[in-house]
């Protein structure tokens, strides 16, 4: 047996690099989940509670606000040859920590957990009550989301009147996220031997209109409280065909609607098929958009305490992210975090040490003043 | 061990259901080369070769002409369960043989065997030399074919004038056979996540001209020595995507063209290019056409015998088959054998037993007079 790993929270680099090079790959983040349990449940101003590999830990002060810090603890598979243990880069502020997790998301868990240890000492109190929520299994299937696990075991833990998501923004506060439905749109022909295509009707040319329809289409920008959201239609797979020498009988393209919060599911998929019409459309997936909620007073005060230290103005996301989840249990929420968001998943995955600070400063000064 | 299978010519169809009851799938034909070769070796007026697992038989007798009867031993693979061992229904004339191999080609190797025991006995003589050709691995891909090794290890005894391939035709000649070229047309495209689709371009939707251009497609009809060809251009398969939420940057549409003897290899793919122009286009196999060659003096005999005996008029083949093996060995070639080749390879192959005997009525009749 290894020694468990243990967590410092006295310098923020320091916690992300140790908070990365605790490998915590979706379905393998016990490792990870027990160091922040151990790291929390050494705070006395902490309640904390364990279900499977998720921690949630609460302030219990009474107060008649509540604001949710969520973050999940798990990442994407390392590349090859790894990129763990982390590496620094630079020197002073321009500190670059490299490495599978910077950016998506333990950056945004490091942050957490230096407010969790800090907010509620003595001298350090916040003005609302706090729940951190670290959760497993977000880069993998929906049904598997420790998140989903959660509001289905253990609803009271996660009430709250605002959440914040530590998903990366570059320290940018993104409001809500679009919503993602894919369909199957299918076309059906007649089987043939190629060398008698005559006797068979050809369902791969029959999707030709599918693709002209795709070609055409124009995806809309819609403000939603403010913020102007980007939709998007694409094919994002196509498949027909058994052999070379057969005229096929069925094509399917699978196309991805990304769709704004003035939207719910079933308008998602009226539009659909709608522009599809005539043919066989099947719902695949379906994850509803958030409203970016905004005009909440939590959030107004949020936004106007982050934006006092980065400048800048709210903008929407476009990723789908577990701010949903928060908007379906009424909860408004934000993504706001350390780390260029379009370097998750990538293989330079990396972020600038500076952002750390930018965030837990504009978390605790809003924390502490609201 | 088991007893090796022998085969008798007395009666047509028991040699028939003979044949067919020693399997031979592609890979596995020894067991019936075994049988065929010692059957042929039997005969006094026959000279017998084995490559591998073909067997080659022929006459010596000095005449000035000499005509080919192919065929190959080998199937496609039995159905699940097994359409083996062969059954016989009906009665008389009306009788059926059903199972793998009855149409593709064992019914046309049988009748290739009984002749070959037939012509060259005394007061059976044949007005040409023959030469039969029993070979395997033709079901697969062309570089096994067990012609294809003939013509490399023993050229000097495929020699001949001209050639009848027992494809089945129902008893029908068709001459000739369409060429075969496959082409990938590729669309690039920059991957993005689909989320952000505006920073990618979408490598499907740019297949939307492609599948345009097929549709919009009239194939030809070309007249060669007298038969009318049916030309194809047809997508057999369109594969684009790597997940449910990336932009691909990437679609192949594979495209197969059957084309008339009236184009060589180099035209057919001219052609493809040209329909395609602007795109990425490759030729992953190609094989040629073959012309009917119906007017050669031989051709014209032969014609005249079966169509005495069976009507009708001669057709062309839109299958590719080997005579194009001996077109290019300067062999004029056509497919003359029982069977519907529209049941090869069919779950429910059969074959007429009548047109057992009407193709070997007509060949004796060929080349015993001609």
């Amino acid at each position: 047996m290894t020694e468990p790993a243990t967590l410092a929270t006295s310098d923020l680099v320091d916690l992300l690099a140790a908070v990365c090079d605790i490998e915590s790959v979706s379905g393998d983040e016990a490792a990870l989940a027990d160091a922040v349990e151990a790291l929390l449940a050494d705070q006395p101003h902490l309640e904390v509670t364990r279900d499977g590999d998720a921690v949630v830990a609460r302030t219990l002060l009474g107060r008649d606000r509540r604001v949710v810090l969520a973050g999940h603890l798990d990442t994407v598979p390392l590349t090859d040859p790894p990129n763990l243990p982390t590496r620094l880069e630079g020197t002073g502020d321009d500190r670059v920590l490299w490495g599978r997790g910077t950016v998506d998301m333990k950056a945004g868990i490091a942050v957490m957990l230096a407010l969790a240890v800090e907010l509620g000492r003595p001298g350090s109190e916040p003005a609302v009550d706090l729940t951190y929520v670290f959760y497993d299994h977000e880069e993998v299937e929906a049904t598997k989301s420790g998140l989903g696990r959660l509001v289905r075991n253990r609803p009271e833990l996660l009430t709250g009147d605002f959440a914040v998501l530590g998903e990366p923004t570059s320290a940018d506060i993104e409001g809500g996220c679009q919503g993602t439905i894919r369909v199957d749109v299918r076309t059906r022909g007649v089987a043939a031997h190629s060398a008698r295509s005559w006797r068979g009707e050809n369902a791969i040319h029959a999707a030709a209109p599918i693709l002209a329809r795709l070609t055409a289409y124009e995806p809309a920008e819609v403000e939603v409280d403010g913020l102007r959201y980007r939709e998007g239609v694409n094919a994002v797979g196509i498949r027909g065909g058994i052999a070379g020498n057969v005229v096929p009988d069925e094509c399917t393209v699978t196309v991805n609607y990304r769709f704004a919060p003035s939207r719910d599911l079933a308008e998602a998929e009226a539009h659909l098929r709608d522009l599809f019409d005539g043919y066989e459309v099947t719902v695949t997936d379906a994850s509803p958009a958030a409203r970016p909620g905004l005009d909440d007073p939590l959030a107004a005060e949020f936004v106007a305490a982050v934006l006092e230290l980065t400048g800048g103005e709210p903008k929407p996301k476009f990723g789908w992210t577990d701010v949903a989840r928060f908007a379906e249990l009424g909860i408004p929420a934000v993504n706001f975090a350390p780390g260029d968001p379009s370097l998750a998943h990538a293989d330079d995955e990396r972020v600038p040490v500076r952002e750390l600070g930018v965030c837990r400063d504009a978390l605790r000064t809003w924390l502490r003043g609201a």
